[in-house]
């Protein structure tokens, strides 16, 4: 286990993790700051506050960042489970660097594709993340129970 | 630590982490197709991409996959911070897997129910897995605070 | 790895998860409850049941509990993610319990001002947790890439 910890590979999931976590940060926080400038609110006592007014959805930007928001919370906490899996399971380091990094531009690329609306490229890399996020689980779970049987 | 990730609850944990986990990802997958059919998109450039149009909520069929995957999310989270809690807590190995069972097979009847429109199905599935959730973390906390205490 | 699950900083983690989990878990369950007086229903087949009928939003405190628990989910998982790398990092145990337990005081203090509608407390809480928790990935990250290089 200590080992685990100290190899290359948990520095890897480590800066993932790091910079996935930061990126849902701050698209949750760029959601609410984007309420400002239209004054459209989730709460009363917010548009009371700041003037404006309550609403539902609001404006098209803070529904945008709200859905790829939600789209990294969704995806981040099934790479964190299969991420911890992978790094206690004893399975290749190498694969592992490559399924993390793999994870890692695939988001990215991601949200980048979903705040710029460029269809394709959010389909392709959804789906490239979804692979990583499989690969990682699969393997993961082979190793240990492999281990334990 | 390396005792506790090579005992036989630890496998335990990892086969019902990677089913709930997978089923929440296909979840969500489930829910970005079932878009396709209807043509009904959350956003604009998809309904220009694929013909069709941009709609707040969607299909009946989409709405009800999306409220069954955030159901999802929203109780594997604590199902993975207590789990891991009970792992390095040391507390019963018997106990965890009664609890970690009971959860998998909690959560699989709730999504059935879910889909399946079984309403008192669901909530006492429901119920179920949020007490095997409490007992996870109530006997994890337990042992972890009488262990530093 | 043992001495760090052995160690105050690691009992501190651990009732700060457990009650932040709790209080998730309980947000959830409350906004299910909040359905029942009102009778408004996420779902058709539950409005059958229990009479009343199905809505997309609901009654206003149901929608108020509804965001005050998927705003703990988004707070929760980042926090659990860079609490982990924190234990594992070796990085001071004092400042991680100064921390853990501002981001404690600041979640509780955010879900009362949710709760009571206190929009100036909900959002200088809100950035006290969202500074606790970049302290935490910040200082986690430090020292895990300092060990690894």
């Amino acid at each position: 286990m200590d080992e685990a910890l100290n190899s290359p590979m948990f520095a890897v999931f480590t800066v993932v993790l790091v910079l996935e976590t930061l990126k849902t940060l701050f698209l949750g926080t760029a959601t609410a700051y984007s309420r400002l400038a239209p004054k459209q609110f989730l709460n009363q006592e917010d548009a009371d506050w700041l003037g404006g007014k309550a609403v539902t959805v609001g404006h098209p930007t803070t529904a945008r960042l709200m859905r790829a928001h939600r789209n990294n919370i969704e995806n981040l906490l099934p790479f964190f489970i299969f991420g911890c899996l992978y790094v206690v399971s004893g399975a290749s380091a190498m694969a592992g660097m490559i399924y993390f990094v793999a994870f890692l531009i695939a988001r990215s690329a991601h949200t980048f594709a979903y705040l710029t609306k460029r269809p394709m490229l959010r389909r392709n890399m959804y789906s490239m993340a979804w692979l990583a996020i499989l690969a990682t689980g699969g393997q993961a779970a082979f190793a240990i129970l492999r281990g334990a049987l």
